[in-house]
């Protein structure tokens, strides 16, 4: 591993990130747990940043793929109709939509995020014949420069090489702490002529924000926003890339507020065996693309959607596996409440907040959330962290991890704040 | 296939294109050839337009990628350094650039060629510290807003919803025919500050452009082209995303001219084996990225890794394959002159041009095309028309396609030509 | 008068909008009152929009201007250096600059406010490198593109025609009434590094917003913004071309706050005869413009020099008629409180505000005030309307207007009001 | 004058350039002659870069604005209708536009040239509902954000301080040399939909540009422009700003090509005196303009619409005037290919060319221009340079000039070319 580690600085362009928090070399992985070529392991609470909800190397997704490899079936298609792609369609629709009545077509776009983010948009431009759409403080959605005008962080922004255009930020749900109402300054300026806002195409928002520093947004805070956007005529898109395929607890993470997005984005996990694979729900009424006006080489990518079905029928077929990831969300936030208590004997104020295993510990402090997660990852435990300094220490463990395995997590984490603090 | 022709249509959205021009469900695939669900075989002229260079599902490389799943090896990882990607870097070093004296480091972007396109226009405008990219009449680089600002697609631009910034086009080598040298037009632009033309960062160009319609540039052009960049303190890069990895009878499409970019960018056939992977390849002195400042979830995909490494070291570690495409070359071109010989016996000019096995007759009807490649289609031939009105019929066929099977294409071409004419 | 106005609407392009609210035919004005061609005698509280502080045809201007066109001195010189010029920039800084120990450079742009908000927003982009400025909303700095960035109104932003570029909006004093300190909102949004927010070099605010609605910033809020400026490495551009040359009762209305803008606009006033002059005041280290790099034909207008400075020795050596303005608004104020009083008894909840003789009457509906303008131009009295929604009834009247025209405007209004709603 | 010069560079910006070129106080002028405050007579080839096509304070212009102002006439007005609105418009119908038989409406802009192309492009976007607008090589329109767009020079793009967006440039006539046709370049981007040019709203064209380099559009150019723009949907503009009020001999600088634009802007001469003001002239059925969607303080100046007025009445009743224009075209002309020669002799290939009195010596070196330039102001002659490069000596004279003082002008160019060279 020495050689490598040595070379690989070489080879790869100092725009690598994860390798400077983690600084080995990986091989080996299976559900929540991930070795490194010595054989070390870890317990693996980056999961992809979201990715891997059912795990690394799932068997029984394992087994789907190899034998979709095996037998000759097609790979590759652009986006030519293949068995893969109606059995998926088909599966999504039977286990997914129509349970939900939802009626969405579905744009399978370039297999990133930030293709599906930048289809998205671009639709509800069209749809609406107007340019601007809104997005909110600390929401990331891609970097590719459409996206980019709906992601806050500066780090991206200021790399771009030029303004970027085509969004405006509104402050997200307790942006300004407890007691403002973020809706009311939103419906302010839109309802104000003069207000500098030009009248939105949409709004673009995430039910979690992960990147952002797992900020939840309040069931009535959603449907104020859903209530915003007809009233003054504008889509709602959920970009559900990190917080969605059951991560919340429920399949899409806008069900726990009941409301029903015109679009809405998905990724990450959606494949379930961490293969690149993106799409766009639609509304019907709202398919208005030409053919061919959105493009991508990979686009319908047939392996992750046969793993894709697959997940579906294995996790999605009944209520049993989010019934799961709720108990798990009890006992992993019950474990994080007491790293706050922890904490406070420190006098570090901590909050915990969430939803489902989306969760993360607020430490106030960039620096301190670093220098525990640090220590966490010498202990056997790899955690990052989010939010607009890096002050979180930010949960997305696969939805499939054991009790015991939460159990030693938290106790790494004890102890390395005990570490780090003591 | 009747239901599932009935279904897909609304499950999917009405973006979708290669499915109208090809309307039928696909399931199996090997080498040159594909089979639709009922059987029926299609030689394959299209090849994921450029991503299937060496066949679909090639036995080497299928071994490779079930044994890298069976083992449990790290499928999804971010950009942590994994076995799977020492393994590509350190091949991709050793067999492709050490032995062309090319000194690049890799960044390994999002798995769309769009992605590395963005990435790469991206870092040429922090290299240079200016906004503008000088892109070519008939170019396409990606859909996502960055990338459409050197795309020059009315089709894409339209759609964007948002006015396009950023880019600039010059023409293309031979855009106004034989007599007219269009770098003098694009060299009197730089030199006259009252021009118009805003001091570019970079120049981005395909070697061969092939949604353009096969316009192949000039070994004189190209390093005309280089000149200039010298000269005018800019960038080149070279989008070799569908002209790369073999296609034009050389590793990168601009070996024939000798030239050497600042950048690369390489995507479509790169995993071999029609997986999503994309990378930029970069001057050392010019990875000026700061950690993370360009990110994607999906960048570094480790199976493409495995299956691109695999692929160099089975058709890349000496020159016997590169050779066999460029004897192809010739079968394919002389096939293609014969047909240019029957359409001039219905008074049809058409054109054979091209570079390698990305070849084209250019029949000067979008109309005509259309109706000779679905008649192919119904002959057993998939085969798709490029160019800026869809005027030339475009092999792209896989690299390893056999002498008969190229023999059968072009019959099937020559039979076409005379039902549509006859 | 009856021909004119059936042919003048075939003349002039429908874009016209003043000769809608008041059509007539003027001819002839002094001081502040205005009359039509057929000798109907209106009192002008409407003053060009602030352009009229020391009345219509002020006779000691009028004297300096023939005098200068009488003795052949030169009228236009592009940016010659003449002793008009000298005289105008020596008196400036002899009787406004050095007495309030301000330090500034003088830019003479192009004679318009839009011109010299133009050239004041990008010199701050040259100073900081930084492109992002921002505004606030209901603030109004001209419709030509550059300006259009910072100007909240969608009547001209729609119809730009393109997205407007390189402004954000943060809101105005009191925008969401008085409990909510708006500063801490653009505080949070500057120092949060994912808000959205890029970077502003500069912001640009108005002392009191005229068509805004006379929204009047207090003291603290310039204050407070003065020192996020500061805290933030952001320019202060007040923009003064509305509310300067004495409007609210000292020659800069940013006088009241003592706060020291970086750069300041002046127009509309400034040549004190109603000629087009406009100049932009730059502290003397943010001077890095390079010769020639902001031009325009009409900059530095001579005649309108001339009567600036006859205007400044008039009116500006010492402190009497700011005293005076400052007794006026008594009188007004007192008027208009009156007024609100009335509009109460018919359950209206109108609020009068203002500084200086800038004032207005916030009547809660721009069709109410509607009404009451045009019954008052029937009445004699010219004003105008202003706000997001028009709801403002605001006054501009001439600064040298006498206390008894003031009586009778304010008994026109009274009657008007009682015409509308009796 | 020493201490003047000395204390006005503290007191002007640093952004000030004719006083850099001619770096003495003026004070008095008449016709053709400039006067310094100490009494030095120059003969003035400048005329305000065409703002004084006739002469400085000519005498009946001088006493209608006199009169004017003498009567107490409104000076400031908004756009409200007054008397001399009404005269000026009738007159401009009466001997302007009804005897070259256009049907023009007249949007009275914000008096500066910058403003009236601003709503030029930004009314054709509303008409054609696109947002591209094609300028031309080495075009000049003024620099405000929205006309930087279509204004070419490198000097003021860059200073803007962002990325200038809704324009594209296109070769001028004759830009690559006499062979070569430029419309048939710009005909093949506006047909090749893949060509990066978006299908334009308009284009925007000077027949003679002025700070381009006195570059003369042919007739057989401008024809086939203006069929261009009827074959592709696009409006076509003509600044004649510069070139228009008879500079080139006929009161609008397209008469020569017998073209009919669908929009005009004019400024500059067309108040006649020096005063600022600006219009566009606009087809019937394009003014879609909603009232007030386009407005600034000093639109509609009445000053300068009675000048206008009265220099429609003096010098364009009869032909008279336009045919002594033309007389000394002659002269002028004569003398410069005399020029010419000298220059020859000093081995310098320097070109005559200009319509009208809008002529120029291209020296082909922006150093030797300014050699000769500088050296002719010492000698009594006012002249500045224009081009890319400052190579071209760039006459404007007044056109009311005398056929001695152009002699005169010519002799001191002579001696200045000698001196430099000699």
């Amino acid at each position: 591993m020495e050689d490598m580690l040595e070379r690989l600085p070489e080879f790869e362009s100092s725009v690598r990130t994860y390798s400077r928090s983690f600084p080995v070399v990986f091989s080996k992985a299976r559900g929540a747990e991930i070795y490194s070529i010595d054989g070390t392991r870890y317990i693996d609470f980056l999961a992809g940043a979201g990715t891997l909800n059912y795990g690394h190397n799932h068997p029984v997704l394992k087994e789907a793929v190899i034998e979709y490899f095996r037998g000759d079936n097609i790979v590759h298609s652009l986006d030519l109709w293949t068995k893969a792609k109606y059995a998926y369609l088909d599966t999504f629709d039977r286990l997914i939509l129509k349970p939900r009545k939802l009626d969405y077509k579905v744009h399978l776009t370039g297999p990133t995020g930030t293709n599906a983010v930048e289809a998205a948009i671009r639709l509800a431009r069209k749809v609406k014949n107007r340019s601007n759409i809104v997005s909110f403080t600390n929401g990331f959605h891609g970097v590719t420069m459409g996206s980019l005008a709906v992601t806050g962080n500066a780090k991206f922004r200021t790399a771009a090489g030029l303004p970027i255009m085509g969004g405006a930020f509104m402050p997200f749900d307790n942006y300004f702490g407890g007691g403002v109402d973020t809706l009311a300054y939103f419906r302010k300026f839109l309802s104000d002529r003069s207000s500098g806002l030009d009248h939105p195409a949409a709004v673009i928002v995430e039910v979690v924000q992960g990147e952002g520093g797992i900020n939840v947004a309040s069931t009535a805070w959603l449907q104020g926003l859903e209530k915003i956007c007809r009233t003054h005529d504008m889509l709602m898109i959920i970009d559900d890339i990190q917080a969605g395929c059951g991560r919340t607890g429920k399949f899409f993470s806008f069900e726990h507020a009941g409301v029903v997005p015109d679009m809405v984005t998905n990724s990450k996990s959606l494949s379930g065996y961490g293969l690149p694979f993106s799409q766009v729900l639609i509304r019907r009424e709202h398919d208005l693309w030409e053919p061919g006006q959105y493009n991508g080489t990979f686009r319908g990518h047939n392996p992750a959607m046969v793993t894709a079905a697959r997940a579906l029928e294995h996790f999605w077929a009944d209520d049993t596996f989010a019934e799961e990831t709720r108990q798990k969300e009890m006992i992993v936030r019950k474990g994080f409440l007491g790293l706050v208590e922890t904490l406070r004997n420190y006098d570090i104020e901590a909050e915990e907040r969430g939803l489902g295993l989306m969760r993360g510990i607020d430490v106030r402090s960039g620096d301190l959330a670093s220098k525990i997660t640090v220590e966490a990852f010498r202990n056997g435990l790899m955690i990052e962290t989010s939010g607009h300094s890096g002050q979180v220490i930010k949960c997305l463990c696969p939805l499939v991890i054991t009790h015991d395995q939460i159990e030693e997590a938290v106790q790494i984490l004890s102890r390395s704040i005990a570490r780090v603090l003591g």
